[in-house]
């Protein structure tokens, strides 16, 4: 597989926007970019703002996206968009010739869906010169969409012959790419690690209010644990308490960030992931409860996820 | 304050053994280690062991262990034992003239017991030459006990004035030394981290097995959490999945580590203590209720508590 | 308070519609009845369908009943909506003259939201000639509601002068109807039974499955219960598990009853409320999580909550 | 099967002792009891106040108590004590000849054990003239064990032959004698019954609290709840609120009832149970917690298991 000189980009949201302005800004000034979203407004924005980067033009839909570029990527919020996206008769993806073509979906949705998409994929591809699709799930929030510094999980084995190709394309994006092994396994990992650390941010922000209203600092404590036992991305990184991480959303009046709503949403999949698999989900539906409970709120929806913390009633400090 | 001349050990338990056998190491040669424990065989074994490395001599109460003691250290299973060893009319430690000297608590126990002792020290305190009490409980297990290694979380204030010989002294048996601010702190400390670190160990075996049931290999997602939000201590040092951190218990068979009826009770310890100042505790209540079900169980107690992957019903990789 | 003689009702839905037709049969039928609802179809087929039993006629906004009748009945989804209809400038409830008007809120909804519209409702009344508004919820489902043997919980005083006229009114829909009290709480009745009925559900789901599980036939044990410490409503008229209740949703492939996501909201109102007056919610939370996850699955949705007994993966005698 | 006509009892603790004497009042005075327990001064004291209805001989072993008496009942506090009783080499049950005779196991204990003792009698019966073995744990608490009211749930077939001699038997000590389908199944329905009203008591716990902090008089809203989808039990005729059940333990101190350790012991049984035969439990890991962390606290310790209520923090309206 060599590099595409052709693309399309469909879903211009608040993730997709500024992935598909790093795309744009990065791959060489003379090939196309054909875009696509449901919302004229962003893709009208979309063209005047990154056409001074090279040629972007609007497709009327999906399918006259994929007909005019070797290489499609799709970011969109559900399973039932991207099987839209790729399946809906006459105007999707799969209504276009894709024979050779490269087809990056960078949603995450449940897997279900995605297996789906990528049988479709294959049923309709052509011998000898097959469509190929990955699923590619992204973490690091609309501040790694905008810096170029997401991390990728794909579902792609790490000797694939292909590998080297997506690599290079999703570098132009991001930071780390990393090969999961296989099809669907960028969006197990996806799930699997969101899960965890949805479970690690509530741990963290109920033992931090435990340890403030015991009396302790929470950055001499937040400190102490960085090299204990209860040491975590969740502490040391985007701790939920104001002021312990100054760059974290919670010290910004829990600003910017994963949106709560978003993080419900991913252990919503990792949960039904696990009914399919039957794996025992234990704290998850508790984890379930408090996601949900505080995503229903006003004041908590639209937040960074670990305004959890603010949900228990835990002591904010003084900034 | 000025480095104890003479020491005094009571409880040579799993821990208390290997500390006070560096401590006897480390402390000059002519200094001497009074020492007691309720199962005289220990007592024995240890003057046994340790009396290539200085003097050792039994005492027969705790009371004994003060009087000829500048310094005593305890190291005993709950809170009623500390308060058996420290108030017990007649042959505790407040029995004897303390005056001037150094009480260390190393235990892991209820807060209201360590601060029902602390006063109790602090009322019986000679004015103008106090008595001085300490909470400074470890983690690190019985490898950090056996290497030193320990690391202290110690109720006094970093600006204290007695803090470097507590220091100097806690050093002879740990490394990282942490001052958590004042009186009863550092078992604030260790109840919050531990709260912490069970339920990163439960959520991580929650999502490991997850993720291997969805086809991921263990050590290549593991690997990945280790730059991302699901990562923790519970992954990178301690995972819970057989073979994915080779030093780690459950790569031994769940062998050594830290007894899963330790860290039940370590939680059941946070739970109570969130009780009384009423820090809510949500994931917590799920994460006690799957400790205390899984110690029950003679397949699983005195094993690590990462063996609750194994409860989970989790997929063991061959070694 | 005298019985009223004209009537008005806002909110034709699921269950509005067949209270409103009771409502419509059982008033003297020389009365009118005002009826208002955002779905024009839903009004029209009201009108078509109830015009034998007396005159019904279309009110173009909220205001327009109030206007013209001396009782008004909501039954609308949410708080938000209760909100718009009473409270929107122009067009709602209290931008008619309301004065000694009676209005009633059978909405199952938030707190918050009631006693907004309870103190706005306060606010605009005539001096000497007051508006009164009642929080009346029900329980009963469509069923009830078609059968008119709804259960009303009522935010009233049982030896309130107006408590009988109100009596009177709801005994035109429904069989027991309850004074809770005083001002908002016939609401906080209704979330705190279906705050226990849900768990309820969910335990007697589990241990009916574990049951099954080890061999017990499900109708022996159930029955068994009904006069044991397991026994409830959850167990004896709304068992989960299929032919255990003939005549409940169960057996008849979950249909009918009260719908999961209903139930999950209700659930979530309760939670809500709990955290406004500092009630602890400990199985609550990972009760939401399993009817949020429920709830979100295409096999669940819209069924009967008991489903939750499928989604537990319980094991379905063939009927 | 006939009636036996001499009988032992192996257990006299809380629940064994009034069994025992009921037994014994009721059988005819001409025939023998012979009694053992690990407590001489219960043996002692049972002796001296039950001799007055008939003969009562100390057996210095179980096996002695089997070699002497056509039926045995055993009621011990676990697993290993039922085993150790049945299976100990030299003074065990199985040490004596126990052809045709009727072995009862009344005691609450794990599956496992029981089916293992089961499989002993078994294998240990002689051709010809069988032993037979039930598990028939009760429930009532030691109120219905002192007035002769338990329900017995009974590992046996409604129309097994020998039933109606077993029914006969356990109606001297209790009321409702349910036969549940066969061999472990009285177990499994208690257990399974026990997790259930675990949970209810729980969720009722929860549900009055929130009720009565949100202003309803809890006799008010227990009686709603009592033809409502909330009702229960454990709503009913064990409500965890003092004063709503005048008769029940949480209106006398919560003394009597049922001991929360008890309660905790059979939630994990239960739990241990729907492992071996992958029942998912979800609010069962929770309530556990709860029940876990209450019972270690002195305060809880030995009460009725509905002082978690109190537990919670629950308002407890004046006596």
């Amino acid at each position: 597989m060599t590099l595409p000189q052709s693309f399309g980009w469909i879903g211009l949201g608040a993730m997709g926007y500024p992935m598909a302005m790093n795309l744009r800004k990065r791959i060489p000034t003379d090939s196309i970019l054909l875009v696509n979203d449901v919302d004229r407004t962003a893709v009208e924005r979309f063209i005047r703002e990154s056409s001074e980067f090279g040629r972007v033009v609007e497709a009327a839909t999906a399918r006259d996206v994929a007909e005019q570029s070797s290489c499609v990527f799709t970011m969109v919020p559900e399973g039932r968009h991207v099987k839209d996206v790729f399946l809906t008769p006459g105007t999707g993806i799969l209504a276009a010739n894709t024979a050779g073509k490269l087809l990056i979906d960078c949603s995450t949705i449940d897997r279900a869906s995605s297996i789906e998409v990528a049988e479709a994929v294959k049923a309709s591809s052509a011998v000898g010169n097959p469509t190929r699709f990955y699923d590619a799930p992204v973490s690091g929030g609309t501040l790694g969409a905008a810096k170029a510094t997401l991390t990728f999980m794909v579902g792609i084995a790490a000797d694939d012959p292909n590998f080297p190709v997506l690599r290079e394309l999703l570098a132009l994006m991001g930071g780390a790419i990393h090969p999961m092994g296989g099809q669907s396994l960028g969006l197990a990992a996806k799930l699997s690690n969101n899960y965890i650390s949805s479970l690690n941010a509530l741990s963290t922000a109920e033992g931090m209010n435990l340890a403030i209203r015991l009396g302790l600092d929470p950055k001499v404590f937040s400190n102490v644990m960085k090299t204990s036992s209860g040491g975590s991305y969740a502490n040391s990184v985007y701790n939920p308490v104001p002021g312990v991480c100054p760059e974290a959303p919670s010290s910004k009046g829990y600003e910017g960030g994963f949106k709560i709503q978003l993080m419900k949403k991913d252990v919503g999949l990792a949960i039904d992931a696990a009914r399919q698999v039957d794996a025992k989900v234990v704290l998850g539906l508790t984890g379930l409860g408090v996601y949900s409970a505080a995503s229903e709120d006003p004041r908590f929806r639209d937040k960074d996820a670990r305004i959890v913390y603010r949900w228990l009633g835990g002591i904010e400090p003084k900034l």
